[in-house]
């Protein structure tokens, strides 16, 4: 297993295929010039070959442990935080006046693909900690922004997010953690708290953990819901980590994958917090904190598969049976596609992070509605293809990928989790055709406008390719609009297939835009994008549109093999 | 995790859906009457229910290990081989000569896949002794046969098969394994093998190592290659285990699952050995063996399917989100695909195991080639949809999915060997686009006919159903014609999508037969599948005809990702 960082292929995409270039037009992040960027990516990159990806095996090898109610991570782990940290990875695009680089989210997850495809159990740490900054930056006090802010983002200390119950998983509004107020400005939490990622670990001087709670007398449901900051180890006068707060790691759960990273149950026993945001207001800082995260969840789709995808094609080069196994067609077929996968997902998820940086830069409605709308799409199609693409890295290495020892396996334990946690791809899918086209399908049809625009002006280069292009686009355009006059369980029951022929659509957009301005590479990866991935959104859609009928009129008998039923 | 063998779902297929009726008026299986089906798949249901399936979750976490040259299977593993033996399981369809009970194939099939969904690990044992029972009954000598049968069926000594060595895995030709004539009319063997399922083990008293191995100046190649049964114990006069033999286990492999299977490195350092069959035909005896075996590990698709998606349906059922999670549209098509899958997966696979059947009894060419055409697409279709199954079993339990407790992973871990073993589901589909259409589309447009046929006599009961499987029918025909008409590597690169294809226009005709004998639950299924399943086939068929252009066409470096290409 060597992983190189993708540097060069993520450039290009921020150069020619993402409108990256328009955010150095603006006030905000005019440093972000493509020198900086390129600057960016290669120290990142560097980092990510050569200090975490070797440490990636360790961590599936040796996983977290608890001991004594202390979590001790896997070897070299604490190392390769500290270089994290050093780097000022942590702070990527968090507010200077903090300590932050201040640099658009499209570096910063261009950095986060890296990293969680060099090791992708211990860039969960920075990503939860930046989810952790994102919502202390717009929804905390500013006696907390200057306590908490410095030490998160220049990676002293790490964040994690309480969200999950026994009781309360994707139904957020049924959690019980409780909050009682001191009387001194202070909170009491009691309650638990599970699959809290990196609820403690010894990388790091002090663990903030982001709890939600109810106040005494809130509402019941997600609108009763309050927001806290919950410290492993109480800051004293100086900001240093103190007195231990009333709770602790219950036990470590025993992961299919990710095993370097500790996933904690964590029990609050009237520890002492601190309110963040305003009361009962904690799902609109929780969704602040998800919302980035979502996002970074779907690069680590496109860092797992890019870094298994190496791995395979490196291993069919190698292997020769009547002459190196790369050359026979069903294995080509299979990193072909894996490889425009890759470079779709990666494309998809970049768009949506400049999307969100032209939204911030601007103030501009329209990229917001971008952002909002490419968000679930890029976060479950990035995670559903880096899936897709560490299975096939298996089957490429027939018997030697089913026996651990070549890690091809170790790349489909890890990733398989990012279709569940962050909002499973369900919910993703859901929240596409439910909230994001609440507008009356007004986003997507600026999107559709664009890919459509796209394939015209690449008519007389690309004729087929566009040809295919546009006439998935149109498809997907009138499949929208059936969409919009479905009532909801018809539209949820269709909701997965929807947000994947979407993807397929966007991806060919993007190889097209990639085709236009790239070499002889571009132009082949764009034949097997339009050839091998996108005919199948046409399945999709069918299935987008069978409405909910089909399964309601299944009984749970039949579900469950009755054949009397 | 509680299985419940679906036995009133595989005794519905055999009634409804596939010519298992047939066999019983057939002089060869005239026993194998309804009734003697129904108890069989009721006694072996028993015994999957409750006696293996209770052990599976030990074999995950007690692997079999190595200790002292000799291997230590799992806690309970040996009580279930006895069962599995005392039941008279290893011989369901094995010679009665010899103590089989000379049942069809179809029935072992079910029976096949019940032991699989309730312990996969275990199960691996009898049915690599079931393809070594095949191998001598075709091929060995009376006096091999009169030794080695009657303890192989009574489960009293088990088989293995020794194929892949470390250079040497799809390409078999190239294996190295020497066997010197001894003079006495036995021979030395001695080289080294990888992979051996179940090698070796304390639950029978003697393994049986059938291996391929070259004869002295035996030509280059598979045309070189002869078949030797090697015991680990050499029979001693009265037939009972002897002297050690000199072959041993080197080490055995750290597998993603199935871990109660010991796989072994095997090394035979001039072991005595029996030539099987003629000398320099060690292939065709091979090929005996895997071809019931390729379908048993389709049917081990089926099985873990079934039970990853029992398993899903209770705790989709129990588990509690604003409502019971099994009431939610997208849980729900997760689910009710993932049955109507099973259904089509079972059914393809049934249907293949009585067209062996009926090819034996009858000595039919046509059944013959029906069962030559089915076998590759039970194999890669019904361990695909194992796969995606199992995945999507984790996909319900949402994070408890991912914690190993839940039992959910292991499905999808242990299930996930069986696209790769038994030769590769890349290998079945070009085997099905090679030699199974080298015929001239023959014995496919025979098939297709009769998925044609089967429309239109259900047009007036259910108009859309059928009419919706026509068409696919009838565009998988254009496209089958199509394909005859490229070169192989053409055909090659779209071999799978093409298999997959036609996998789901027959599993689309068994569901619409399904549909017209059962009740309302089948009609219901019937309907899922065609909204759900069968509309992917067009996406498929796209991609089977595009050719292998944009294969060739996309560089090894551009394939690795180098932008510059």
């Amino acid at each position: 297993m060597s992983y190189k960082a993708p540097v060069e292929q993520i450039d290009f995409i921020l150069t020619h295929v993402v409108p990256f270039p328009e955010l150095a037009r603006t006030d905000l992040y005019r440093e972000a010039s493509a020198d900086t960027a390129r600057a960016i990516l290669a120290e990142a990159g560097k980092l990510a070959s050569n200090v975490l990806a070797p440490l990636n095996r360790a961590g599936d090898l040796h996983p977290a442990r608890l001991e004594n109610g202390v979590v001790r991570t896997s070897p070299g782990f604490a190392e390769g935080f500290r270089a994290i940290a050093e780097g000022g990875w942590v702070g990527v695009s968090a507010d200077p006046e903090y300590g932050g680089m201040g640099l658009p989210q499209a570096l910063n997850m261009a950095v986060a693909e890296m990293m969680s495809g060099a090791n992708l159990a211990l860039q969960l740490n920075p990503l939860l900690t930046q989810g952790q900054i994102e919502a202390l930056e717009h929804h905390a006090s500013d006696d907390l922004k200057a306590l908490y802010l410095p030490r998160l983002i220049s990676g002293d200390w790490s964040g994690t997010m309480n969200l999950t119950e026994p009781g309360a998983g994707s139904d957020v509004g049924a959690l019980t953690t409780k909050a009682e107020p001191a009387g001194d400005g202070t909170y009491r939490i009691s309650g638990q708290k599970i699959y809290i990622t990196w609820g403690d670990g010894d990388v790091t001087a002090n663990t903030c953990h982001l709890v939600l709670a109810r106040l005494p007398g809130a509402p019941k449901g997600t609108r009763g819901i309050s927001l806290f900051m919950v410290p492993k180890f109480l800051p004293d006068d100086q900001g240093d980590p103190g007195v231990a707060n009333d709770l602790k790691v219950v036990s470590l759960e025993h992961k299919l994958g990710i095993h370097g990273s500790p996933t904690c149950v964590m029990s609050y026993d009237g520890a002492i917090g601190w309110l963040v945001g305003d009361e009962n207001k904690g799902m609109a800082a929780m969704f602040t904190m998800m919302n980035v995260a979502r996002l970074g969840v779907g690069m680590q789709g496109v860092g797992v598969a890019e870094a298994a995808l190496q791995q395979a094609v490196a291993y069919a080069t190698d292997r020769d049976q009547m002459g190196p196994i790369i050359g026979h067609p069903d294995v080509r077929r299979m990193l072909a596609t894996g490889r425009a996968e890759v470079f779709a997902g990666r494309a998809i998820g970049l768009a949506c992070a400049t999307a969100i940086d032209l939204a911030r830069a601007t103030g501009d409605a329209d990229h917001a509605a971008r952002a909002a709308f490419l968000t679930p799409i890029a976060k479950a199609y990035g995670t559903d293809m880096g899936i897709r693409v560490a299975d096939m890295g298996i089957q490429i290495h027939g018997g030697m990928g089913y026996v651990e020892e070549t890690g091809a396996a170790q790349y489909l334990r890890d990733v398989r989790i990012t279709s569940i946690y962050e909002g499973t791809n369900g919910i993703q899918a859901m929240d596409l055709v439910g909230r994001k086209l609440a507008d009356g399908g007004d986003a997507a049809m600026r999107l559709l406008d664009e890919v459509l625009d796209g394939a015209k002006s690449a008519q007389g280069a690309h004729p087929d390719l566009a040809h295919q292009l546009w006439q998935a686009a149109e498809t997907l355009r009138e499949a929208t609009h059936a969409l919009l006059d479905r009532d909801m369980p018809a539209r949820f029951a269709g909701a997965v297939p929807y947000l994947t022929a979407f993807a397929r659509v966007l991806g060919g957009h993007f190889h097209l835009r990639a085709a236009m301005a790239g070499g002889a590479g571009h132009q082949a990866l764009a034949r097997v994008f339009m050839a091998r991935v996108l005919p199948h959104h046409a399945g999709d859609l069918a299935e987008a549109l069978a409405g909910a009928d089909d399964l309601t009129g299944l009984s749970d008998a039949a579900l469950a093999g009755d054949v009397a039923a």
